[in-house]
């Protein structure tokens, strides 16, 4: 994610951090950190995002939903012994026009993106926000180091592990976090209940190859050990790298992603958690939201 | 939705309103109507929710995604014969001590919240954040009036609403919408491509009873006629006004709603749509959302 995150965090929360400073006394962050995004007052209550996704009754049941519907799908598919295809777009296929490989003999596995996704990074995500700042990569590279234990496991993440797990189904997790930061990230899931992972076995990290935040390299090289039969993610760079492709507009981007020929793998193989706090998702002006057909206007 | 949205809405837009503006030239919101919470300069871009539910390609697959299962598991209790309970508490029993009452020979119906869980206010959202506006009640009014055409259908819902009638259970909305603007809601529905929702009989709106925006009134009411075998929505009172008690605080009101008694309803009965833009899952301060366990610092 710290690729992504440093590119779109700062859409993502640049909407929620200044106004709450005007209920407050306005405040220049302080610590001694260089910050690469310029600073902003404090504001005195979190982003409206992440007062839903870490706070709210409703982002918990959001995210519970989520993982009991995978686990179910999951359980089901490891104790159906029909012949299993990948549910990793084949190397060269696009969403519009995919190929999936079959799986042969391979153990099981499902694969998963782990920030926001099998974890919530409240430590780092309140100390950013309490400083005022969208991201600072500096600060995200400590909490990649040093966050164990203050990172919590999503809701309903560990149920639904264990009973993946219990099905005989590899869990394996495939995340934009530092190579550097492995031991890092292995302690961070483990303390959050998550159980083990172990780097380049079942966590694999951004520089484990040359592809950058690109995830698909990874996913072909775990899928050619494992039959990946479900991938969980927030952002669709999860399933896909090519819908991060920059030339998509807010509008084709979401056209792609629910393109017919690949639309019924949504909540079927692919599952996707609800992060409305920062990534992708986060951009597009009220032209790109909202269609012209649905422009309204009370009658004066 | 309305008197939620009046006192809710506030607190969900003003995170977002604001600092978009401070990206472009402010100006004052414009319309000829009253404005009972104040002005604010005109965003350029919409508030970070709005781009993620409305905009993102994220935001159409969450929703899609509950639909899905929704229709499945309605689609599966259709077709299985045996005796079902409700799933609406039982008049008097709460989320901690919860009573179900036994179905009967009663014919199956799934409940829905019409706004942001069948449709996406896309008409009045845009209009009035581009106001600069969290919620004006005059414009609100005159949507409900003057909206039908301008709202969408949410992603997921015309193909999961086929599936429920067509396995025979009555679809039914229960939404704080005003009784006095029953038509404007019916068309807004039907023009959204969801098909026929007829005033007390498939549509109950805040004033068929005198217990203002709770639902549970109306609950007990479709109840007393069909068996609710599905509720769905994107606020807790969706499903039962206990959740909306204002003495709970904001980590009371998420143990509450996924107390163990209650917690494998969620998927299984009870819905859940991720709505980060307003609503009672929009408050709280920083120690409200992030428990002191988490507090993490870079070190210095």
């Amino acid at each position: 994610m710290r690729k992504q995150v440093l590119s779109l965090l700062l859409l993502a929360l640049t909407g929620c951090a200044t106004p709450k400073a005007s209920f407050g006394a306005p405040t220049l962050g302080k610590d001694a950190l260089a910050t690469q995004i310029g600073e902003k007052p404090t504001p005195t209550s979190p982003p409206t995002g992440q007062q839903w996704l870490y706070g709210s009754a409703e982002g918990s049941i959001a995210s519970a939903q989520v993982y009991k519907s995978m686990a179910q799908f999951v359980r089901a598919q490891a104790l159906n012994r029909s012949a299993k295809m990948q549910v990793v777009l084949a190397e060269g296929s696009t969403p519009d026009t995919p190929r999936f490989e079959s799986c042969g003999a391979k153990p099981l596995a499902a694969v998963f993106d782990a920030d926001e996704t099998l974890i919530w990074n409240v430590g780092a995500m309140r100390y950013m926000a309490e400083q005022g700042k969208d991201f600072d990569p500096f600060i995200w590279n400590a909490w990649e180091k040093s966050g164990a234990g203050k990172a919590l496991a999503m809701p309903g993440a560990i149920e639904a592990l264990k009973i993946m797990r219990d099905a005989g189904v590899t869990v394996i997790a495939n995340t934009n976090r530092s190579a550097a930061n492995a031991k890092g990230t292995e302690d961070a899931l483990r303390m959050a209940g998550l159980g083990e992972f172990k780097h380049q076995e079942t966590l694999y990290l951004m520089g484990d190859d040359a592809m950058g935040s690109s995830k698909d390299g990874r996913r072909a090289a775990i899928a050619a050990k494992y039959c990946i039969i479900a991938l969980g993610g927030d952002q669709l760079g999860d399933f896909a790298q090519a819908f991060n492709m920059k030339s998509l507009s807010v509008a084709d981007r979401r056209k792609l992603a629910t393109h017919p020929a690949i639309a019924n793998l949504w909540g079927n193989g692919w599952f996707l958690f609800s992060n409305p706090v920062y990534g992708p998702s986060i951009r597009g002006s009220y032209d790109e939201i909202f269609t012209s057909e649905t422009k309204w206007a009370p009658a004066q």
